[in-house]
């Protein structure tokens, strides 16, 4: 991502990763722990959970797999309590200290507080300047600890105010869960632009999770999607929703749907698998191969829209390639020598399935390119007679900044070449991607508020909010009204417009 | 798997195993870990490299995925020489120790010699017995160790031929790698139960792997299967191919083609994924499912099985299930209770897919029948108005003696039970199987000899073979005409009937 | 220790650590691994390096002995640059994460500092709660952050102003180390509680250490031992010395003398062995044992004592007890049960020079006596016809708040009963301390200020300064007359009163 | 040690091991534990315990010290029963795997059994080249294994008549521990060479061990040390003596009390810290050093020769040096550069005590002399004005072949200079030795044989016996007059001469 780095250890590390709470339960922690087993596709870096014991929070974190993080059977039952937090955190290179593991645990004279976040901070920069420079220290590299600081700054009395006074001043996107000892808190940036939903699993027993995905696995009923600008409440008074302010839209990052969550998640009312399939259809109608004798999708999540491009299209949905289900554990040297190697121990081409035929290859995304050369090279050697490479998503031309570690434009294919060069590049006999429209139109989002009620800049260059400290990585473009903003709604008078009790 | 123990501790460890081997190819350690690491899947438990340095044999094993036993990349390092031999090995409860892991390496004041195996000794139990009552010292609880002792024992001359005296001793299922400072030797048993084929680099450049994706992943050329009755001895001058008998047969464990290679392997000229897929056409005409809305693969092993069955039946095959990539590192407690939950943490249903619909759920085996009805009541759960399991092979009523680790037959539902109480138990609306004449007709193997070249034993109780120290487990079904034995081809003189020079 | 205590996690940590610092130094983390070697006597729970590459510092630290935290080489080698500092850290029950391992390093977004502490601030709690009320976040359970937090806090313009102003808000015992791109500061209390000394390897090439033994093992010449109230800054220019404050006094621990320092350390100008030889010496004279036959010293502690005993008393020292030299590593649970296990593995009695003898054993302390009875018993069970307990120190009768983790004097022996009473509790045959006064005597330090240079609050109640968040604890005592206060010299108006360059 | 090496990979491995045994106690392998704490010194390499269920046996084992193997306390429970035989092993370069470490634990289709092993079998390459040529596989590379074959291989009809006639095989020095379903056997080599005793908890509780300070360590009663050519059963009927032949002697390595036992051990009736004592006695009448101010001993080895030399020479016994109590676990590189560094991390001299000083540095032995010659510096660094070296043994000029990892006689500088050019590359002021007579005097054991009862072959080329497969690297010497055997008592018609109950 395009970042204005003050030191070269301040980087943004809270994109794509997952969240689960829960409050009110036994074995709270082993919930926790079930909950994050079904997010682990957001992070897999590092994982944590935080526990409260009637008061007495207890932390485990580590680096790496959820399953490496917890081997040790004990490390759960250290966690003690009916109330828990846990965080899957996204591998972003050169940020690899224990210290960056969330939940973050601090210890105020007090009282203890944890918490959890994902998204990124477009106002991170300026605001921890300005904690530092009134003298806060901060332990990690990574933004998610200003929240910290500001609650611990304001001067209002209760818990939930000083929430609320903090919350007023971030900007960007951001999904957080606090635990405290009194209760369990959910929070979700004005725009939405990451999902946060709220399962039941009995009377005052309460999840939170990234996406229903977790609902599923631990068992709970889901609730609601968590709306944007809302502050949730959950203690052993039930749960309470209040709004911190009443300037919000909903612009959920597109790329959910295309790439991070689950396809067993449904988010905001649209199942993702379904919306990968009708991009898959839409892409068929907009973008046809005639002449292909087979469909070959990318697996494993590219698989949706494979399938929904050869039912569109009237072409047998072919397993041309298959995935080495342990690739996930497997150290690859990230050398440049070893991007290939890499693409061929996770990717093989089925011989008998691709010889002789010309396939139409069906990828969520192209990001720098190189994969997609590797894998028609791959194909080809195996006998295919023409792989016309179709997207399931628009090209992405310009960074996003609400939480999605995206390179920066320098390394996006999409950003510097036209599609003539892209298709050389990568080798293929034909190459194209879905329209921005049809990718609203797939996904069909129900929204009381104007527009798709996405975030599409990653495609269109227009940001639904400004972009604050990340604005002059962006001047070039916005000269060149490549790049527009909206105003930010929530610049104007917030004020908590809504406390009510249970869903 | 039924088994005749002597003591509690001598069980059999080396069904469903992974074999790589290279010779004449520098930094050939490296290459027999990507080798092994697309044979993942055929073993778990622990991984482990035997390489040769112009005569001296370097060793590296340890428990637990390929990726952990050799995270530290030192280790590959370590494993210096132009030849290398690798195991990967299954799982089997209660024989955990590192002692266990292959290859073995020994060493004599004279030698040293490593051996990787795959396969099942029928005999194995009298040979060991004799051995040890004359003087022999098992360290391992394997039968794996008997060849070495065999060899160790021959007055002949040459390696080559106190291999031929020892393989003449041997029944059941084996496919063994031998390292050794002078060649690399490849055997199979004189039924080929088990696969091994051969690729080539370069010019004296071999590999020989269990599995053709294992050739691709190191981007060697298929050369041959290696065929029963078959000794391969590589070494710096070129590939010698013999037979240490003459009586020979084909026949290939069926459940090859049903759940252990992977898709994107060939053996034996059939390629995995096309034969799932013929299954899951001639279950559709054999067994199809009047009034269903589409078709459910198990994810991943019964997605060929479920293509084909819809593509028969003109029904959508839709993505229901969705697997975690991440299962493969998660622990659970195997006892009884957390069963459910571990199949919750493995797959999760697509509401917006089955919901409302009559489904066909396709998968290949069932063994106990526990995961089927979980996965029945998950896609229940989920809103599916009827689940009709078709499965993709044929009932399991006998167990294998050739190198698959099959339960007990009191733990086969279909060895106890009808199939009218099958259903009832798994909870389906209706179940039905392949029959062994479409599992047979789908597969469509081209032999030399008679029969279908296939072992299918477990579904029709005739063993190509006598199955030796496992007969007396099978007395009361020999009684009753349940199972039957073919005579055993080796019996007759075995002699070396050709010798070759390359392929 | 008895400590107030807001909450059960905030917990004095730093008592009885070791620090290393080295400036100008190529391998300055190698040289930085040796010095802290010398030190791990002074620290065992924990160790960490932070580096300063022109710059950019670099940190690795770990629970555990040195030689755990550091077994892989790389470690060492991440640590790049010419200047850092060490920390090796005291075992403190309940204060287990690896949050707590010093060198703390912190990262702003103009700056990064490292910081290492040995000592105990007495007004901790105050000022914590002040910053905490103020906004602060503290990350670890430990005091020592609090210095950071002042130095953040400061308006003063340079570095060095920042480090005066915050060390003059702090009370207690405390040696820090601060590590900047800049230079490396090391700072004393006003009144030396800990020692802390400065060594010179090569022109501008400069080292601190807790101890002089660690100056030896890295063959730096000693320098000077760094005085009270001093603020030392090496850097590129040399070293350079002020003061931040002239109400200084000297009051080095006692405890240094007589248990913690290596024998072969020498602070203020006395060697540790010669001083605890001449409280062996200064025992026989005060505590003789008339008809005793020889004398065994406790090893190791002790052995120095023990030799001036026997030759002021004329009789043999002899090596009676053997101590383990395993035991450090061996894990004990602590349970009660378990204590006298814990005597038996660390310590053996040699039967041969024991049996039949009237015995003098000498110990360098008693804390709650259970250790003395075990020995004794252990020396009898051997056949010691007589155990004559002599302690080399006097009886620990209050608690220590300038950096020694003593337990509360609930628990000390000495305390809470009279010497009869502890001579029936140790089974001993007779029991004697040490003088107060012959410890003075015996130690002998020259001083510029007034009094004996020592801090002697655990046996006389006499502490040299308030002790401010810790005076509640006292009042009881305060109130019979038991204990009394100096005034704060540092309270009279602070400044600097000197600053001249090198040594 | 100077060894015929058939193959590189085949090597002395159990030298100074220490071994423990225990029947017939609840809780055997806890126990087995602190014995073998209390035998750490004798072999830091690995360690293992093999427990005995009821005939189940059950092994743990690994690499490090005790406390890293059973760092899981897991581990010590896993090992049910109540007996057990534990091993620690000395650390020799080359043959660090885990298959080398004892006890080892073989299975045979009848029965289990455990080996564990102190010595070096100097008939073993014929003896394994014998069993291997009649198909003797090795999965160690260590001589240890040769016994198990031999008894797997016997025809007798009882496991103990099957061990007497392996036993009758061997040669050269063995003490073993065989731990069976049915009984702990130990037995010891015609000459003992190596230590091995008996102690008792309780009725028909029985402790065995290398040395009795680990009898002491789990409060075993001393009964006997085990002699020469005897085996020992003990059972559930309590203790059985046998002895394999009646061709004894007994000539215990002098190492034992020179060096390698620790001194509150007694042997054959000679405690060793009062024969180490006596040594120093003996050495300061035989080499005095006239006009010398103080005697400093290398800690922790030489301390009782120091004092010994001190109180004959009438001089003060000074803690000149001090050894650092973590250094077991320091990792240093062990090329030729980082020796001193070794050194230096290791000891420490003390300044205040040795400055201006002539000092007699007593050490117990010399091997290349680099150490001695690095101490030496560092006491003259220290100011020392003089540095006399007296070796409290005589010099090593001739290699052992009885269980001692003793350099080859290429490295033994007394073995290939003179004593004033020794002198020299120390840099010493005077260097003198131990006489081989003063030595046997000191020690002064009793024995029933003829002789001193002691192995001295070290310093005077005399050994005990021939050495067999040794003896060529001995030619020259024998060529030369150096070198002597006596003849092998055993040769003559061994018998079994007594059975006795008991002890």
């Amino acid at each position: 991502m395009t970042k204005l780095q003050m030191t070269s250890d301040i980087r943004g590390l809270n994109e794509e990763c997952g969240l689960f709470g829960v409050w009110g339960l036994p074995d709270a922690a082993q919930t926790t722990f079930y909950g994050m087993h079904a997010l682990q596709h957001r992070g897999q870096e590092g994982a944590g959970i935080v526990s409260n014991d009637h008061g007495r929070l207890w932390q485990e974190r580590g680096l790496g797999l959820l399953s490496d993080v917890f081997r040790d059977p004990q490390k759960i039952e250290n966690l003690k309590g009916d109330s828990a937090i846990g965080h899957v955190r996204y591998a972003t290179a050169g940020t690899h200290g224990i210290e960056n593991i969330q939940p973050y645990l601090v210890h105020f004279n007090d009282y203890q507080m944890a918490l959890a976040h994902n998204g990124n901070i477009t106002n991170a920069l300026t605001l921890r300047k300005q904690l530092e420079d009134t003298g806060s220290i901060f332990q990690s590299s990574s933004d998610s600890e200003i929240l910290l600081h500001l609650i611990r700054r304001s001067h209002e009395k209760t818990m939930k105010a000083k929430i609320v006074e903090s919350l007023r001043q971030l900007r960007g996107g951001f999904a957080f869960l606090l635990l405290t000892p009194e209760g369990l808190f959910a929070a979700l940036d004005p725009h939405g632009f990451r999902p946060l939903c709220i399962g039941q699993l009995a009377d005052n027993q309460y999840v939170v999770a990234s996406e229903t995905a977790a609902l599923n696995m631990t068992g709970a009923a889901f609730v609601r999607d968590i709306q944007p600008g809302e502050l949730i409440k959950i203690s052993d008074q039930g749960m309470q929703v209040s709004h911190y302010t009443n300037n919000v839209t909903l612009n959920i990052d597109a790329m959910e749907y295309i790439y991070f969550a689950r396809p067993d998640s449904t988010i905001y009312g649209v199942n993702v698998h379904i919306a990968r399939k009708k991009m898959g259809r839409c892409l068929a109608q907009e973008q046809p191969v005639p002449g292909a004798d087979l469909v070959v999708g990318v697996p494993n999540s590219s698989l949706s829209a494979a399938q929904g491009f050869a039912e569109e299209a009237g072409l047998p949905n072919e397993m041309g390639l298959v995935k080495n289900q342990y690739i996930a554990r497997t150290f690859i040297q990230p050398n440049q020598d070893k991007r290939e190697r890499a693409v061929r121990m996770k990717l093989s081409a089925v011989k008998e399935v691709v010889a002789g035929k010309s396939i139409v290859l069906v990828d969520d995304s192209i990001v720098r390119g190189t994969t997609s050369m590797y894998i028609i090279r791959m194909l080809k050697d195996a006998g295919a007679k023409a792989v016309h490479v179709r997207i399931a998503s628009p090209a992405f031309k310009y960074p996003s900044f609400y939480g999605v570690d995206m390179q920066t434009t320098t390394e996006l294919m999409a950003a510097n070449h036209s599609l003539a060069e892209m298709t050389s590049m990568i080798q293929a006999d034909s190459l194209a991607f879905l329209s921005v429209e049809g990718l609203v139109r797939s996904i069909n989002l129900k929204t009381p508020y104007t527009g798709s009620g996405l975030t599409t800049a990653y495609f269109d260059g227009h940001y639904p909010s400004p972009v604050y400290d990340y604005e002059a990585s962006l001047s070039d473009k916005v000269a060149a009204g490549l790049v527009t903003f909206d105003a930010e709604p929530m610049a104007a008078m917030p004020e908590i417009i809504s406390v009510k009790k249970g869903v």
